[in-house]
């Protein structure tokens, strides 16, 4: 029998507090709902071309902007493969799984030249700049890396990388639309973004920008992969009637255009601010239950803003907190490979608003109070809520 | 202003009569309204495992299937790219445009042996036996060429295959679920549907099916595609809660789903047969208006049950007759890359009816006859018709 307080009435009212995939407002839900099109008619050019222009200004570049029809991962594979090849010297940062994910990219491509930190400590700039000085034909950064919960030093990386002419490849996965990346200024070659984490679009998608270094990269290369090939991409998106090389999943593209005007309605400015601000109450609530974060910062790491990675207090179990709170409506996340149990995380990506991230502050105080870990509840809650009150 | 007779009113409201994407019916479109679940949990190993079950009876197989969040070209590069590298031969046969493709990924993965015919015209038996014999780790076939309206011979090219213990790796993108397609007792190692077609759900997913030898093969291979590697595939979808390697595209799973629900309902007999007597209607009405069907065929060649490829009467551009067709309301095909205004192509598949068939030929009748190539209306309906009618 239901108690009361177990408020899981229904697995699709539940609050979805992962890092990806996130809630996808009803709006988009029923953007999905329209009939299907041709694919290679002037409708369809038109919805292309009006993510890519939104996407521009979420990018902050002039560059060339694909939409992948598949996940991050088939943007980080269309990254790597497009520019670099047997005999190519690609430095893979590692602090978590998705920079190992570039590793294995690289590997599988090119010549991977790994540098690896134990996943959450931040990176040290001073081997990044010995390994680009033995040269490299690309680096790959993971900006916002959401196993571990930092946010690692991209404008660094940036400048390093143009001094020393490796083309910068970052996953802007979940950073993208949630947290300021500004690609041009940053002198980011390819950066690439995720339908469902801060654009709140439904999974399976991905949007790719290319710089003009990349391209020459790209177009000198023998071999790419064949679905993910940004090559095919750019022929396909210099048509004057804009395509894609192979069918693309409508109604994903029909999602992403309405995710994307809503999130030019908010702006990206706001965007940014109530990402930080959000984040910034998780962090309050843990400190105020005295839960340590889990990522290690230097001078230039920062927690990401997107994404709050908690250490699971001594005595408790991390993967007990997360299903706890799935049984009171609540999904978050827990730890990935060796991390299991050991951390919990909770995202704050997308359309996520103050009373999502109040509710879930709530619910975790009130399953850490039953496990014993907490002699009582609210003071979590009043730190995140101080936070918001002074945004 | 709207004359009389001309009735696209609304693009949506079009009928959408090409080889895929299909019309895909409002139970289907509402399943993608569902929200967001976490992809590795319960909930979604349940929805993936239902589809699987289904999808065993449509392909007629006890061979794994999994799902891939990603077009037909995905499953294809996955089948090829995951059974042969640098120095395996790939006997890829090409007859139309989606041979071609074939072709072009077992020339990036492996050493390929072209095996071209003219587009539209049929296979050689002969000839496949005899680069069969020469020796060859895998052969390709598309078994439903829509590009050229033609159906090639799937069982005898299994028998070779098997006889000279080549794995057999078949497109079935726009057969499985429309046509007879018996993957086991024709000893196809791989096979590839696409969601966008006679499945009836929208775009921008595959399932593949895989065989214990093609397996071995996958097994043995150093290198893999990553975002489409069936190795990954197999790993994560043995699992006891069943998921895919990367994030799926959660609404095209739903609507998967929901769509196989239907085909499940209707049943796949009558499935067939009813794809059967509506491509046998569309040959009808075309030979009661003198329009030659443009694939030529042997004794073991079929004119495709899905879609139906004709030539553009004398002095009449198949690419005006498709444009004509869509200011009507019906989107229909034109020819791709040289076939380009000298064919146009109907589809039939996934949940047209009847209605739709036959709307289609009286508008398609109207627009030959305001374009003078038929001198009066209703034979053509009436061929269709008859043939329905009998059915």
């Amino acid at each position: 029998m239901k108690k009361c307080g177990d408020n899981k009435m229904d697995l699709e009212d539940t609050l979805l507090m992962m890092p990806g995939p996130v809630p996808v407002t009803p709006r988009v839900l029923r953007a999905m709902s329209k009939p299907m099109i041709n694919h290679r008619s002037a409708e369809f050019a038109g919805i292309y071309t009006d993510c890519r222009q939104i996407l521009a200004d979420v990018f902050q570049t002039k560059n060339d902007i694909f939409l992948l029809s598949g996940s991050g991962t088939a943007g980080m594979e269309a990254a790597v493969g497009s520019v670099a090849g047997s005999g190519d010297k690609v430095i893979a940062i590692e602090n978590g799984k998705f920079g190992q994910r570039f590793k294995d990219l690289a590997a599988l491509y090119a010549d991977v030249v790994p540098l690896e930190f134990e996943w959450g400590l931040p990176v040290d700039l001073e081997m990044v700049k010995e390994k680009l000085e033995e040269g490299a034909k690309a680096i790959t950064l993971v900006h916002n890396e959401t196993s571990a919960g930092i946010m690692n030093p991209a404008v660094e990386i940036g400048k390093l990388a143009k001094k020393h002419d490796a083309i910068f490849i970052m996953d802007g996965v979940t950073s993208l639309g949630g947290d300021e990346v500004k690609v041009d200024e940053w002198g980011v070659d390819i950066a690439i973004v995720g339908s469902q984490k801060c654009l709140a679009a439904p999974p399976g998608m991905s949007a790719v920008s290319v710089s003009e270094k990349a391209f020459e990269a790209i177009n000198s290369m023998k071999k790419r992969p064949y679905y993910n090939d940004l090559k095919a991409y750019k022929k396909s998106g210099d048509k004057p009637r804009p395509e894609t090389p192979y069918t693309p999943a409508l109604p994903l593209f029909y999602a992403m255009q309405e995710a994307l005007h809503i999130v030019k309605e908010e702006g990206m400015e706001v965007r940014i601010k109530r990402h930080r601000a959000l984040s910034e109450a998780v962090r309050a609530a843990a400190g105020a239950m005295n839960i340590e974060m889990f990522p290690q910062l230097n001078e230039y790491s920062k927690y990401s803003n997107t994404v709050t990675a908690m250490k699971a207090p001594a005595g408790v179990d991390g993967e007990d907190v997360k299903n706890d709170m799935k049984k009171r409506g609540v999904i978050i996340a827990g730890g990935q490979e060796h991390l299991k149990g050991k951390i919990f995380r909770i995202g704050n990506m997308g359309n996520v608003t103050a009373r999502d991230v109040l509710s879930t502050i709530q619910q975790l105080e009130i399953v850490l109070s039953k496990q014993g870990y907490i002699d009582s509840v609210g003071a979590g809650a009043e730190a995140a809520m101080r936070v918001i009150d002074r945004v």
